[in-house]
């Protein structure tokens, strides 16, 4: 085997972390102070000013390098089939919102031009998401409910209720807008980290439920009120369920249809995607064939079918979003501002690296904000974009937003000239296909079972996510799920599996004890290995562990020998007891057994040292007779290689700790420690006269050597209690003493 | 010098993991699955029944050691101090929860019998908290307000406004002590772990300001309404201002006086520590001069002075709960429990440190839990403990909790006999001494620049809670300090200090390379280490700084190499270009030039392997004139030591870099990876036939080695491109297209 030919020769100094400076030279680096890295943010100059202009307009960057030739055939095929799907998914998602289906044009248009010039994705197809729309709808029934007075703003005196709901709906998107660009200006754009893959499926999968449950009084032509806050798709499934002998068959059976071709022909699509050009626009063709039947055999007379009704032809006057309505909606807008930037991030990220651009979290969210404030007061609701829209835009071969922009020009098409044309479709068409588009969401469910054999922490993310979704709402589950989401992190770094190290014979290697079976660890030295790092919430932890590995509590050993200290200084001066071997102390000498009391306090500052002529053995046997524990561990070295930072509470219990060891003459050996948390160290004033920077090692290696040589050249006299221990009384009654608690 | 004496020797194989794990037998360690711990958990003995009961009656335990002779003078002298203290925050402490002064002394005696049999602590004093207090009077004003109708309950009807408030006290106080109980029935203990230090102390230094704050108008003589919710603060100020014209002389006068004495005295109490037996008790002896004067001069009457009036003389009737009440205050008993707990553990700890016993985190809360329902039954309100009566129990000689015993019955004698003296104690009085007791709490404040000296991250939290907690009330207050303190630790992981590691010549040493200034880098060998765990939010981080530490971007570089293979294949096809060295290829071998498309989406699982029978040396200067970027790199070493955990994200993250990385050529080191992190990689299927465990090394010095000794051994027949290179027009071309994007 070549690994066994290759060898690991090292011959070099044991070296402390002490050592090993004075022996190689450091380079004194000067670190940035945050008020550098503040006047470098600020600093102004013309090069950075252009950049930035740059980075604000990113159309100039690629419209500069458009290659008309190769890139405009894909963008206009694209742009089309795009178009296509933006319309219906438009109409679609506009029930979602609780709006009338010529808003959802107004959102599949007006975002979409702001984008193509303030975007850095080139593939994302901006419009409609069909969670936002639902929870901009949530917003919208809580305001101007179905049933009953809407709520009491002054904006809404003379307007109809879809006029109150559009208001409604615009405000909060402008407010979402501003929330967008305030994050993007104050570069919030890594807030979309802490939203993981995990969560954002568990999340999305809730949403999926939510439209579902929202969908299903379409689909069965009842007239169920929107109802919200937490638990509110109990009482609507009870509603829908009470009502559910009032099912309008003829919805229901064409929902069915659709729903069954829809889903087929999708999966051909799916199937044969590399041998068909543009997917079939199964949705379209639907739609258009149920507009004809509905008119042809006048469903809405027939059987009472609710349909789209007239649409307003052309566009509208721009609106004011209303402040009232804002302060409102402003819970519910921040959730919003999120949930759409970051589906719109992810789905970008996805095609930039795809087609290798890169693409900026901050400029996105300004994006976003700009479209959405733009769109609002042109009455469209809040944008994102659709995953299943953006594939269809980058398959069909879109290179760029022009795509983007002809797909615009389709949705105003249909506002301008052929609106009338959709009076006549059933809204339970609409259910149908917003239905059949959630089967990617809901087969996110698939994922529990996967997560659930490879970790179960994200699995609880996953699952805690949905259920607070599903029946808080999705504002709320979404807090709740980031809530679990970052408490795992902390889980995970505060329950980890310490370890006992011990040396591989013949190797520098350090291994966990119980792992191997060749394994040589040295007596009186414990390796233990702090496997994560250390903060408030773990330094207890450790504490016990360590005190576990050790075998002892050192607080309690150093409060035994004090006791036992007493007993001895008492009885040496009763004459009661003689110091037999080497005869270090002077009887007389009473005066210098000042013993400092061990059980004041536990401070940090408080010298330790205890000022005693009469040395004491506590490692032999006698010590033991006498109540105290024996203590065989001279040197305990504690591996912080992992430990990747620490923070006060930590230092304060780790100071504790060693000062107890430092006590009972334990030497504490610090490992392998990173740089930087050394830096905190000293940044903390950790050292003193007790505790210094000796302690440090590079290695386990060095610090093992080290301990042995330090044990070996040990030893200065020290007192033998045989003839005291042999003191029977004194003996048994110190021993009742100290066993008593 | 002793370091440079003791040499380092080591002479050993050089190991990979897998060379390791052949040569050292590992012992199969079964570990205790989520089953077996539950079944564990839920197992039964006799011996654990019996071990069981003896917990849950901690009284037991310590009455059997009970020492009458050295303890019972201690517990007794300890009783009256501390009762004496007791009565006076009791009264003292009613007035922060807005409730007449006779529920203080309740509060000063139910809880602590019941705390006598089931708490562990043996020091603190059971009783009232004036944080909680004030929590409690929060829930009690807004049901009950001064002015206006109180809360429309049932149970309010044909009670005084007094015996509303009362019933709001106990109602929120049950629901507290059943939130105590369940969670320690369900061992939630731990929770106590999340309210570090730092946390606790910016807490109840803003919960000093709201009680400063809330003292005000007793010491003025104004009445001002409790007022609640967010800003709170800022309205009371408001309110207090705009009266103060109306200020009562009388009552401010007799305020600074007896604050400016009692401060004074405690001073002297705490200097004169050592030599005082017991401190004086001021503060009694000033309620009872201020009694005297008030009943002789007959302040309320002649000054209008409000005072505490008659009180109940004896105990009321137990009072059950109110369900709507604990309803409305559902959402403040959860952080009175937990504050309560909190505190009352704290303080518990320090003195079992002190004194050398074990208290138990659960039992403390089923003992507050049954204590605080069990008080509530009888109108007493929320309890835990106060470090300034805890301080004087345990100084004064107390040894257990025979000394709360006793406090408890003075508050009785109190109650039943010499209530009626306390009639003409002016409120005011008793506000004055609340406030000289917050000297401590608002001391606090100088913890800030300590903690801006020390650690920013940690002074954000004080700052963050204590901001928080005064401006949005001590509820919502904590709710955001934890945020903060949980979001501290993710960031602490997320965005740690990465560095390049280099050899320290003549060692296995290896240091960050803008240390030092002797160091060795092996050419094509970059180390990076990464010095934190790795998760979801952190996973594009690491990413970015590998890029800008190895100096280029894989994809982008594999992107490249594939345009300039797809050119080179298109120029082989036009016989316009002559494989000149080696000759390997056959030219009419062209079907064999099948080149994968590189730019393909990134999957980790698709295969990356080119089965290109041309072999181009992409070091060669000449690929860097065809626009690929040259790549001196031939091993990449991530140092793994300081990774304590990895999620599904960082994983996945990790896969498809190295992945990209192997597609390059270039051969990657995981080193120094915790045993439980590498069991991590296997249960989430990591490896494939690209990515094997063979990559996993024990040390950055064994995996320097091998990287050098394979790089030696590589370099088989590959094809000069010098020839293409010189074709002009084919570079210019290929050149230009790669630059474009």
């Amino acid at each position: 085997m070549a690994s066994l030919r290759q060898r690991y020769v090292v011959s070099r100094p044991v070296y402390s972390e002490d050592s090993f400076e004075e022996n190689y030279e450091r380079i004194e680096r000067i670190r940035k102070s945050t008020k550098d890295h503040v006047r470098e943010y600020f600093s102004c100059s013309s090069e950075r000013l252009k950049k930035t202009a740059l980075s604000l307009l990113p159309v100039i960057g690629w419209m500069k390098n458009y290659r008309l030739k190769q890139w405009l055939v894909g963008d206009v095929v694209s742009g089309v089939s795009t178009g296509l799907v933006a319309i219906m998914q438009g109409l679609a998602f506009s029930l979602l919102a609780s709006l009338p289906a010529s808003y959802g044009l107004y959102t599949a248009f007006f975002p979409v031009l702001t984008y193509f010039l303030l975007g850095t994705s080139r593939h994302i197809s901006v419009g409609s998401f069909p969670v936002l729309s639902l929870m901009v709808g949530a917003v919208v029934t809580r305001l101007v409910p179905d049933q009953g007075d809407p709520a009491p703003i002054p904006a809404f005196r003379n307007l109809t209720q879809d006029q109150q709901r559009v208001l409604v709906a615009s405000s909060v998107t402008f407010l979402m807008g501003i929330l967008q660009l305030g994050m993007g200006l104050l570069q919030f754009g890594f807030i979309v980290l802490y939203l993981s893959d995990t969560l954002v499926s568990g999340f999305t999968t809730a949403a999926a439920v939510h439209i579902l449950v929202s969908q299903l009084k379409f689909v069965l032509g009842l007239t169920v009120p929107g109802i919200n806050g937490p638990l509110a798709i109990i009482y609507t499934l009870e509603e829908v369920f009470v009502q559910i002998t009032s099912t309008n068959i003829c919805d229901l059976v064409m929902s069915l249809i659709i729903m069954v071709i829809v889903f087929i022909v999708k999966e051909l699509n799916d199937r044969f995607k590399a041998k068909l050009p543009v997917p079939i626009p199964i949705e379209v063709i639907m739609t258009v064939i149920a507009c004809g039947i509905s008119y042809g055999f006048n469903f809405e007379k027939k059987f009472k079918v609710q349909v789209v009704g007239e649409m307003v032809s052309g566009y509208e006057s721009p609106v004011a979003p209303d402040l009232q309505i804002m302060k409102e909606g402003a819970a519910e807008a921040f959730p919003i501002a999120v949930v759409g930037f970051t589906v719109a991030f992810s789905v970008a990220k996805v095609y930039s690296i795809k087609h290798d651009y890169t693409i900026d979290g901050n400029q996105e969210l300004i994006a976003f904000g700009v479209s959405n404030m733009f769109g609002a007061t042109f009455r469209s609701f809040a944008a994102s974009t659709a995953l299943s829209r953006t594939a269809v835009q980058e398959s069909s071969g879109g290179k760029t937003q022009i795509a983007g922009l002809i797909s615009a020009l389709m949705a105003m098409i249909v506002t301008l000239a052929l609106g009338f044309l959709l009076a006549p479709l059933p809204k339970s068409v609409l259910g149908a296909l917003v239905i059949v588009n959630l089967k990617g969401m809901l087969m996110q469910f698939r994922e529990v079972p996967f997560l659930l054999r490879r970790d179960r922490t994200e699995c609880v993310v996953w699952v805690g996510t949905c259920i607070g979704a599903i029946f808080l709402g999705l504002d709320l589950g979404l807090a709740v799920g980031l809530g679990i989401e970052l408490l795992t992190v902390v889980f995970r770094a505060q329950f980890p599996r310490c370890a006992v190290l011990a040396n591989i014979p013949g190797t520098d290697l350090y291994k966990d004890r119980k792992d191997y079976l060749q394994i040589y660890e040295p007596s009186g030295v414990k390796i233990f290995r702090i496997p994560s790092p250390i903060f408030f919430a773990n330094v207890d932890f450790f504490r016990n562990k360590l005190i576990e590995a050790v075998g002892f509590n050192p607080m309690r050993v150093l409060k035994k020998r004090n006791k036992a200290l007493k007993k001895i200084k008492k009885l040496l001066r009763q004459r009661d007891f003689q110091v037999t071997e080497k005869g270090l102390v002077d009887l007389t000498d009473q005066s210098a057994l000042h013993l400092q009391e061990l059980d004041s306090p536990v401070k940090v500052d408080c010298p330790v040292k205890v000022d005693c002529p009469v040395k004491v053995d506590w490692r032999s046997e006698q010590a033991e007779h006498l109540g105290v524990p024996a203590v065989e561990l001279h040197s305990l070295l504690l591996d912080f290689s992992a430990v990747s930072f620490v923070d006060i509470s930590a230092l304060k219990g780790l100071k504790a700790v060693i000062k107890e060891f430092l006590r009972l003459d334990v030497q504490v050996y610090i490992v392998s420690c990173d740089a930087y948390v050394l830096e905190k160290f000293h940044h903390f004033a950790f050292f003193d006269a007790d505790v210094g920077t000796s302690m440090f090692y590079p290695t386990l290696h060095d610090a093992v050597l080290r301990a042995a040589e330090t044990r070996r050249s040990d030893g200065g006299p020290v007192v033998r209690l045989r003839r005291f221990a042999q003191s029977h009384t004194a003996l048994t009654r110190i021993s009742s003493d100290t066993d008593q608690l």
